[in-house]
């Protein structure tokens, strides 16, 4: 992209050093004409002959308007001449405002008169930047006028965006269908469009002292897109950037910290009902197989573990320091591990933050930046980390290992993650607490799950992301790898309130989230539940290698809902179906049996008739992800179902056929059973429930696509 | 209102007698004239003192034109003249027109000259009429231009409307926010708009030949609303209104049916794995009170019951009676049940409409309304009806007793129904399958259950409304007794093309469904778990006496995300807290438990602290629901929670305060547990989850409102 950028530089030393926070409408051209944005162009003519001159170069038609610092009113001055449409009526124009002007007061200083260049119609848009206190420089796109004033139709991304970026804005509003051309109005020139947004972004981007840009209204036409009025705000006192430590060395750190040799228990106690009893017995019971290391200041043993008074005096090198110390004594203890080379320190201790005690936490932090011990907390369950069997935490040990990583910033959200996963046998690899997030984040554990060969899928529940931009630069590139799922709590302004009183965190706008996230490749959960229900399901799906999804059902009232649930979920039915394929499905179902998709195969039909057309789904490859709706009858009792689809499942699997398959069951009790088996091998399947297994397909999907691998 | 029917009369005999299907502007203009709906006026003046007078009546400006057969093109040939101001102007302008004309074509045949009201821009909307195959007369409202045409932001109401149906269109459209004035424009009239919607209804409704009415676009500034164009459609031929019994007649029949003194099982059968047999063992081992009659061509006795040829050969009344024979066989069977003067025909057997053969339904249905016996079915399952212990289906019998009334188009989703009911726990008063539905649906249901006092709720599934309007006009008065919920499948296009497949019903358009639904107070379910929990939850919940609700947690972090789930279910949080109560709240909770609402009683709290806070919130009245979010703490243990907020609340209940409570859950796995007990007595809970129980409290307040009891 070429860009002036000394121009733009000098312009703004010069606010700077006038000590402004604005720049006027001519530096505003000025800084858009160094970065190639379109503006009106404009210039003063102080002759008739100037003025053709200057309208010719620009283009008809233009405006005139009086420039004179002693005429305030220009048009009731009769100052202003607009659609001047040749060379010969703007020299008119010059005589007649010149006239005019003198005419209106004879005393008034004319300095001569500005011609510029006249926008025709098109459509009205806004682009704009901002400086957000979590994600840093965005770049806006919405409709103008009532649109994003009463309908909020506006769309944002990280600065700077890219020509791919700009063109997923131009569809992320709702009027998207405008810029396509409506009552018979000609399409927008998109990439016209896109360049102004890319070069906003750039131009925020290169100055950080830009906080605020305004292009509004941009017309846009088929012919291109200029702004009209801009207005662009500046500070020059940005605030610090985030400490963040080297990629390598949090991956080098988390490493550590969750696969450690040895572990030192803080407050390690023989009593039971004391955290560090819980804690002491959950590493032991959950079969952690490094050195365990109680620290106390009396003990001589603990639950069979000999006991030292400070980590200092272990002889041996640890790894992870679990704290079960009152938060008064964490300062003391956390610079012996220091001292020790302790790679992290698990501070379960609450009083900080939460409470109000900024400085305490802000303690922790200097302690921990001093030595180069990674923080986890304060205000936390702890963690657990299956591959190891390390359950450092006072709660209840896990129950189901397997490959979803999660984690809370909440303790109660956290609970509910632990009863769930035991409930639902939901195999996790791990459950780590964030709590107050004095130091590692999200996106810390996004370094260390994405290299984790034991993970395959990362789930998150947070309230405020501390550096929104360093988990959407980490996400975007571990979303290419594997799933990321975030269940942003906060999401409404009700909710951002209570978010605020909790955690002192300033929940950000919604919108931002919601398009940051996306545009990074995470899947938004909108609820508990489904946080849960992705975690649980989206790691056992295989990819999908297209888009063509097929319903085949047993319930025609179970199809027409998980239509319904197919489209809330953005996903595409193969329709219409192939002759051929129909054809083939038909065969295998009654004749009063519906056509097309969904296939339904009628409620009284035996096992091979699921057993038929889920084969044949599995095996053709025009179709790529199947939804089952099964309807619980005497003929195919819910066990022989969910054992037949298993194995039609595996049988074409051993041939190469591996694609999603979803299941939503329709009848009594039994169902249940039949879900989990499912779920056991493979199959995400509900009891009772059209949309959840359709969500997750969904959920599958999204990231898949956002992933590049459709 | 005023309304000359006989001149709308004249005008659509007119329009019918030349074998139109369309109305002109003149006669549109007329039609309007006589409903009062505002158009702009206008006159003909064949003389310039005339054109003054005409312009004078109708108020300036006015716009002019030429009325010659012969000028095409008005504008090109100087006939028109738009801003005129005044009288003298008028003159002027009816001068230099007949001049202009004059002058472009000598031989053009000048009739005189239109004076027409000028419309002064405000805001462009848009209200039509259309007439809807299962909902009839509609009408609708939306804002004019690209929101309209891309945004499809609209709104239905039926036809008439009253002035507060009107005035909730005005509120019900995403752009509402522009009708009270933007970008500092000033609000529209909104009285005249209500008045233009109420007119606009109530000609559709008394002229049912018009079968569509389009204002658009109709120009509303803070003066008043006109309609710029009128076009109106007309059909001479509309469908036959499709047949309805008396309204008593169907509760005597539905009485009959439901609490039947005797029963007849047509097909009955000895032979286990027979539909007739299963129907036998669920009528006797159901504990069915009443005579069963089980009907068979040879069998003398079947599972201990006498037998008879046919129902004619029974020697008592018969109220009703099951079909399990082949679909060949229905129709003899039902005559002679006709003979027999069953009230109902309980028709299990398939081979009917939904494999293609309509003349057989068809033939059925001739059938019942000659005898005056009601069909439920055919193609079902059956129904249960609880309080009379009658299981007249072959699925196997209910579990628990209680007081929702459910019902299902689908077999699929009644099977998902009774599994649900059983290992929820959901006590249920009857669960009815419709099916086909050739008689007997969803408005039948509702006259029956509003008046059985063992319902309190009443959910149905469908997926098509064989008779919209009746069903509303129904629900419409149910609603104000008991809260009616709806799960419409075919929600979306591609869900209402596999309903239309599978039913052979034409699924309308779900934006009315939408509309109409709520205008009638149901309660709409949007997915199948969420009819279930509101089919289990609403019912226990008291009502509410105002909108006043307060978040009671012990995890923060719920407390975010139930706060979310308040602005998603349309609840509001009591905010700010009034200071004393404020006060009063923070007596009981540590110095850093959060302030306001959610009150955060903080995470490590003992029982008392819940017992505390939830009693002052059930004691205040300006508090009028409770929300609880409990977290799983060794201190307090959740069967401890529940048995402490069960005690509560009754303790409360004996004081006279009675308010609705529900609860999310957060921990392991014994939570299950509690969110059970919790439900047993009163309180819906639900593990896991923030968002179900708000959901099924924000259920319980849009019943509320819209049965005016808030």
């Amino acid at each position: 992209m070429n860009a002036d950028k000394a121009k733009v530089r000098q312009v703004l030393d010069g606010v700077k050093a006038s000590g402004r926070n604005a720049l006027t409408a001519p530096e505003g051209k000025l800084v858009c004409d160094a970065y190639g944005i379109a503006v009106p162009q404009e210039g003063v003519a102080t002759g008739a002959a100037e003025a053709s001159k200057l309208a010719g170069t620009m283009g008809f038609p233009v405006v005139m308007k009086v420039v004179s610092p002693d005429i305030l009113h220009k048009t009731e001055a009769g100052g202003v001449v607009v659609g001047v449409n040749s060379a010969d009526e703007a020299a008119a124009a010059y005589h007649q405002i010149v006239a005019n002007a003198k005419k209106y007061d004879a005393h008034a200083s004319i300095l001569g008169v500005q011609v510029q260049q006249m926008l025709k119609g098109g459509q009205e848009v806004i682009i704009g930047a901002m400086t957000d206190g979590s994600f840093g420089k965005l770049v806006a796109f919405g409709m103008g006028g009532v649109l994003v004033e009463v309908l909020k139709d506006i769309t944002f991304r990280l600065a700077p965006a890219t020509r791919e970026d700009a063109a997923s804005m131009l569809d992320s509003i709702q009027a998207a269908e405008m810029l396509k051309g409506v009552r018979g109005g000609k399409a927008v020139n998109r990439s016209a469009l896109q360049d102004l947004i890319v070069r906003v972004s750039q131009l925020v981007s290169d100055f950080p002292e830009i906080a605020e840009m305004d292009l509004n209204p941009v017309f846009a036409s088929e012919d291109g897109a200029i702004a009209a009025d801009v207005r662009i705000v500046v500070n020059f006192e940005p605030k610090a950037p985030r400490y963040r430590p080297d990629e390598k060395d949090v991956v080098t750190a988390m490493n550590r910290i969750m696969r450690p040799k040895a572990v030192a228990v803080i407050g390690a106690s023989s009593e039971a009902g004391k955290i560090g009893n819980s804690v002491m017995k959950n590493l032991i019971n959950g079969g952690y197989q490094g050195k365990i290391y109680p620290i106390h200041p009396k003990d001589a043993e603990i639950l069979g573990y000999k006991a030292y008074k400070s980590v200092k005096d272990v002889p041996d090198e640890i790894d992870t320091a679990v704290f079960a110390i009152p938060g008064k004594l964490v300062a003391g203890a956390l610079r012996e591990c220091g001292e020790k080379k302790i790679a992290g320190a698990i501070l379960i201790p609450s009083g900080f933050a939460e409470t109000g005690n900024m400085e305490g936490q802000e303690e922790l932090q200097r302690i921990g930046r001093e030595y180069n011990i990674r923080l986890m907390g304060p205000n936390i369950y702890g963690f657990y980390y299956t591959p190891s069997n390390l359950c450092a935490t006072f709660c209840t040990a896990y129950d189901y290992k397997g490959s979803t990583a999660l984690s809370s910033q909440s303790g109660g959200i956290g609970m509910a993650i632990i009863g769930y996963s035991r409930s639902a046998k939901m195999g996790v690899s791990a459950i780590v607490g964030l709590g107050n997030k004095s130091d590692i984040d999200e996106d810390d554990l996004l370094l260390f799950f994405d290299q984790d060969e034991n993970t395959k899928v990362i789930a998150q529940h947070c309230e405020d992301l501390k550096d929104g931009r360093a988990f959407a630069e980490v996400a975007k590139r571990v979303s290419k790898n594997k799933p990321v799922i975030m269940l942003k709590a906060g999401r409404t302004a009700m909710g951002a309130a209570a978010a605020s009183s909790h955690t002192g965190a300033l929940a950000g706008n919604d919108k931002i989230y919601d398009d940051v996230l996306r545009q990074s490749g995470v899947v938004r959960a909108r609820s508990l539940r489904q946080l849960l229900d992705f975690a649980r399901g989206v790691p056992i799906l295989p990819t999908p290698k297209g888009e063509n999804v097929v319903i085949i059902t047993g319930a025609g009232g179970s199809g027409v809902l998980l239509s319904d649930a197919c489209v809330d979920n953005g996903l595409k039915l193969l329709k219409p179906m192939p002759q051929d394929l129909d054809a083939a499905f038909r065969k295998f179902i009654p004749p009063f049996g519906a056509a097309g998709n969904p296939v339904d195969i009628t409620g009284g039909e035996p096992p091979i008739t699921y057993m038929n057309t889920v084969r044949l789904g599995l095996e053709d490859d025009r179709i790529h992800a199947l939804i089952l709706g099964y309807w619980h009858t005497i003929v195919t009792p819910p066990m022989v179902f969910a054992r037949n689809m298993v194995q039609v499942v595996e049988e074409m699997k051993a041939k190469g056929k591996v694609k999603p398959v979803v299941a939503s069951l329709a009848g009594d009790v039994e169902v249940e059973e039949a879900a989990q088996y499912l779920y056991e091998h493979g199959i995400p399947a509900y009891a009772y429930s059209t949309e959840i297994p359709v969500e997750i397909l969904g959920a599958k999907y999204q990231w898949a696509r956002a992933a590049g691998l459709l």
